[in-house]
């Protein structure tokens, strides 16, 4: 005995996806098979739809539905001011602070060189053309702050500077509503050494 | 800014799914957006296909693409004893073991009162029209050993009692491999209780 081919064909395409795993996966489709069939038609038709009309930006390589993205579109936005970030998670979190009116480049993913993930995959090229546009004067680097962000962010920053572009970092240092006591010591050391 | 639209309505289709979240949903759809696009379409394939395909036996009552499943059809087993679990994915279960050669019958769920899940909603009474067939002479109770599943046994129990059937419950006691000072003092009671 085995379950029907079909639900087997399901349990393989939803083993596919990121943190899923057999069980996951069985039990997702025992839920849209048991209590959620239209759900299962929704989101067969949004994973068709979202495959078909979302593309890189020609721009700044976020996910878009047109050629040309609305915020690198918008006029009113600083053009020279550049914010690398690595995802478009990261970007939305930018965005959702406010604080930032320039334009951005996604990187789509940070320097990993074990994954076989160099320079290149990360569209280092497409950065400097972007970056040297005459119009860009800062480009601010906000990959994250982990081994592999910090290794991708110092590579971006030595070939941007060889085009005598600013390359400024977003800061190091204590997060808003923390207790010095249980911050760690690195961040609390850089922070010192940051202070202002 | 906000992500295109195509995009934010696949990761709404896929929060609805058990165990996803607003952060897994955006994960698993950049994911398929950035490196796995073919694997969109067959994961949207896929589920299109067992939407439309699977049904349950209207024997048993577990997922089958025919009318009455194999196994149910499969006149080598042992008509005369009926094994009743929770979900096919217990069946399955069962049927590994290769311990047990009679037949089934799915609840596809367990009494939750709390959840409006009552007799009616887990098929008691295709249960006993399956079980009254004349042919069935004992029902083995295979639902989970948590309070539901217990719940739901002891239901079921009661009800093909009054049938003059034989009703069975899988035996409690230490699991296989296991060392008796790890195991919890309720199962070592039970299987005290149950020595043979």
């Amino acid at each position: 005995m085995s379950a029907p081919r079909s639900l087997e064909a399901l349990i393989d395409a939803l083993r596919k996806l990121p943190g899923v795993g057999t069980r996951s996966a069985s039990r997702m489709a025992m839920h849209l098979l048991q209590h959620d069939r239209s759900g299962a038609e929704v989101l067969a038709r949004a994973l068709q739809q979202a495959a078909a009309s979302v593309r890189h930006c020609s721009r700044c390589y976020t996910f878009t539905e047109q050629e040309v993205c609305d915020t690198c579109l918008d006029t009113t936005r600083d053009a020279t001011r550049l914010c690398v970030v690595e995802t478009p998670a990261d970007q939305l979190a930018m965005e959702r602070t406010g604080a930032f009116q320039g334009l951005y480049f996604v990187l789509m993913g940070r320097l990993s060189p074990l994954d076989g993930i160099g320079p290149r995959e990360i569209g280092l090229h497409k950065l400097m053309d972007r970056a040297c546009d005459g119009i860009v004067q800062e480009v601010i680097l906000a990959t994250s702050f982990t081994a592999e962000g910090e290794a991708t962010a110092h590579v971006l920053s030595e070939a941007l500077k060889t085009r005598g572009l600013r390359v400024t970092r977003l800061a190091r240092g204590v997060p808003v509503g923390s207790e010095i006591e249980y911050v760690d010591l690195g961040t609390i050391a850089h922070a010192l050494a940051d202070r202002r």
